[in-house]
């Protein structure tokens, strides 16, 4: 594995899953894996769950850790090719990603979606062009598309509590009031897609994911339905993809609560988090015995902490 | 000592002074003490010493630290109950504090008043939450009413300093430009009327602390009769607690000069800093032979040292 | 070497090339020699290479490294002696400098001009005051008029790269569209009239720079005549020392370009980065053979890793 970006860098799910269960079994046991190798990690947006479980996950491998809010304490960075830089623009990609890459050994980067221009947004023009200058192993901490550190926790929250061999997995849309990327819900579908589950996707009208992204799987336009004998339910809220970035329903039927949860088979709830309390997720489901929310971020750590020690053990 | 809130969580304060001095006599003996584990230093507001001071004697003990400018960083946290989170708070306390509390072994918050409604900031309503939600230890960085890392660095130095057995110590308002929390003073209150001090505290009328506070402090109007055979001068402004969060007066006369200074038993003149020069105190004390600021905020280490060693050793 | 703030600082600046090769070539040999150091990053204002090739320098000499943005994580300070701390100001240097001296062994402070008041900026008070009541060691990662750690990193560069005993060194200045310091041509003619090259600086009428910075170096006011023979052309721009703070022309004829490049005797293209493309330099020299820009980047680890080193070996 050369990048962590999307679940197409991984080569065996399952081991992977796998790998990072035995690092939660026993965090400190690779701390000499890392040592000497830096990892920076570069944030142009906010973050919470991934700045802390990937420093944490770095840590345990013993590496050193760099953070660098980007938008904060550096400045704006030029993507486009060719352009003459006499705006707002402070320095190009070409130099920032190659210097960082002269630092670091592993760089971890979150960049956000604009939500103005799909095809610029879905082209992922930024980590890719980080990708090519930095020439080093790059982790995605959320891209515009995808949050494959998020779809990796998880896919093992559900290993670790799945009813049966192959559970039922319905990742429904939730009621937001601002407009949200699409990368955690394409990011768990295309992983679901692969995983040894049978998934489905269930929003309203319009809500429709990327077709490379929903791939095979089985979109039920009915909530009441596709939430028949889930074993997981997995909420999120994304805003539209057809109508790009728009908020088409704030809909507060979509809403789980205990009622919607009492169609399921004694569903587990999980969600990425941060979750809008009484607007995504009735406050009864997040302090219920059947969420999952905080084992799940929990699990960030050992998602982390698998593929920072895969990064390491293939490339250096 | 599960969490390091108040006084009230030590048994023994006098032993607390004696374990920080043996840490400040030797630095690095208690390396190993730490080791694995992870403290997340969380800030809701600025800060020079305290974060610098807790970093450093965490690093000192062998931990990992892990620092987040929650107000910079992050987003906006909810921390009322049952309510619909659709307006600009982004993150419920009980997720963001559960969460952190996975990825750290102990947690240092900051978190001040808003001094807008006192019933709200004396309940301590967030750092209650946060203790409930975490489940992990926590430390105050100052929380709206109390700044204990502060209050007992400032004991460990008058142990040091002090020319008696049982010195006098004054705690004196001084005056300021802005309206501050009584934080400072609180804490420092409720240490020295446990400790084996005579103390006196002296305001100009409305600047009463909370009597659970002052408890059976001796409060004397008359500044200049106060500082009558004091061995230390503690100089701090606050705003008023009765007339919750306003600045009465900033009356120049109760700045502590060399002529105010002259009615004690040579004492030994301390503040928490930062300083207002001028306004709070004179320059010609902060740079005279009696200023003890420098060494109190040095003794800061020594105190979070002390602090840090006894939650792991008494919970892990 | 007690501080490293100008080329003044440093007996032998070949000695400390060597030195900082050695360490290009074996960077963790010296692990030890950092262990139970912390050094402190203290930032007014942003900073990507040299924050992260400092911070890993230190890490490389196993030294503890606390980043503080007192710009955003901090507050104001006052550098005024005597005045009445009624405004903005929150802390004066007096008391932060000497604060922080008291946690950390050595440190790294980045402080930029004004740009408004030529006497305060050249003065630097700011960095003179830290040092002052720091009581510690302290580098510079870039003051008002200076920016030694990358002139070092500069020198080093050349060192590896010349092609003959005493190249040709032509300092150019570039256009810009912002007001920039003088600190990164400063600092790299100081150290050029030092060094064993051949050293001409070339820009338009009325950006000469400082007399004591400038010293005994040629001065050539026309480019294509200064470029003739050139063996390394360093691009930058600055503004006026004149007509302080100015920007007195955009010409773009004085970007560098592959036909001015064309001139010299296949010279080396240097910039301390960040560059604005198409305004400083055109894309095909960036982009080209000859550009040494990232590889001068990562020379900035070996320079702040030699320096670190020195500071620790004299002082402690």
């Amino acid at each position: 594995m050369r990048h962590f970006i999307s679940v197409n860098d991984v080569e065996d799910i399952s081991l992977l899953v796998k790998e990072a269960l035995t690092h939660k079994a026993n965090p400190y046991l690779h701390k000499e894996l890392g040592k000497n190798r830096t990892i920076g990690l570069i944030f142009l947006n906010p973050s919470l769950r991934t700045r802390i479980s990937t420093q944490k996950a770095a840590q345990n491998l013993g590496m050193n850790v760099i953070v660098m809010n980007m938008d904060k304490e550096g400045w704006a960075l030029e993507t486009q090719d060719g352009v003459v830089m006499n705006h707002n623009t402070v320095e190009h990609i070409r130099e920032a990603a190659a210097v960082m890459g002269q630092y670091c050994d592993i760089i971890g980067v979150r960049s956000f979606p604009r939500l103005v221009d799909r095809n610029e947004d879905y082209s992922e023009d930024f980590f890719n062009k980080f990708i090519k200058y930095s020439g080093v192993p790059i982790v995605s901490l959320e891209s515009a598309t995808r949050h494959p550190l998020q779809s990796l926790a998880d896919l093992i929250t559900i290993e670790e509590h799945k009813p049966k061999p192959r559970p039922k997995v319905v990742l429904t849309w939730a009621p937001h009031i601002k407009s949200l990327p699409q990368a955690v819900p394409n990011s768990f579908a295309e992983w679901m897609n692969k995983a040894d589950v049978d998934f489905v996707i269930t929003h309203p009208e319009g809500y429709e994911l990327a077709p490379e992204f929903a791939g095979a799987a089985k979109v039920e336009y009915e909530q009441e339905k596709a939430l028949e004998g889930a074993d997981f339910v997995y909420v999120k809220n994304w805003s539209s993809y057809k109508d790009y970035g728009k908020v088409i329903t704030m809909d507060s039927y979509w809403m789980i609560d205990n009622e919607l949860l009492a169609l399921t088979n004694k569903a587990k709830v999980m969600h990425c988090l941060p979750v809008r309390r009484g607007v995504e997720l009735a406050d009864e489901v997040l302090d219920g015995v059947d969420s999952l929310v905080i084992p799940e971020a929990a699990n960030r750590v050992w998602s982390a902490q698998a593929v920072l020690a895969k990064l390491i053990r293939d490339n250096f």
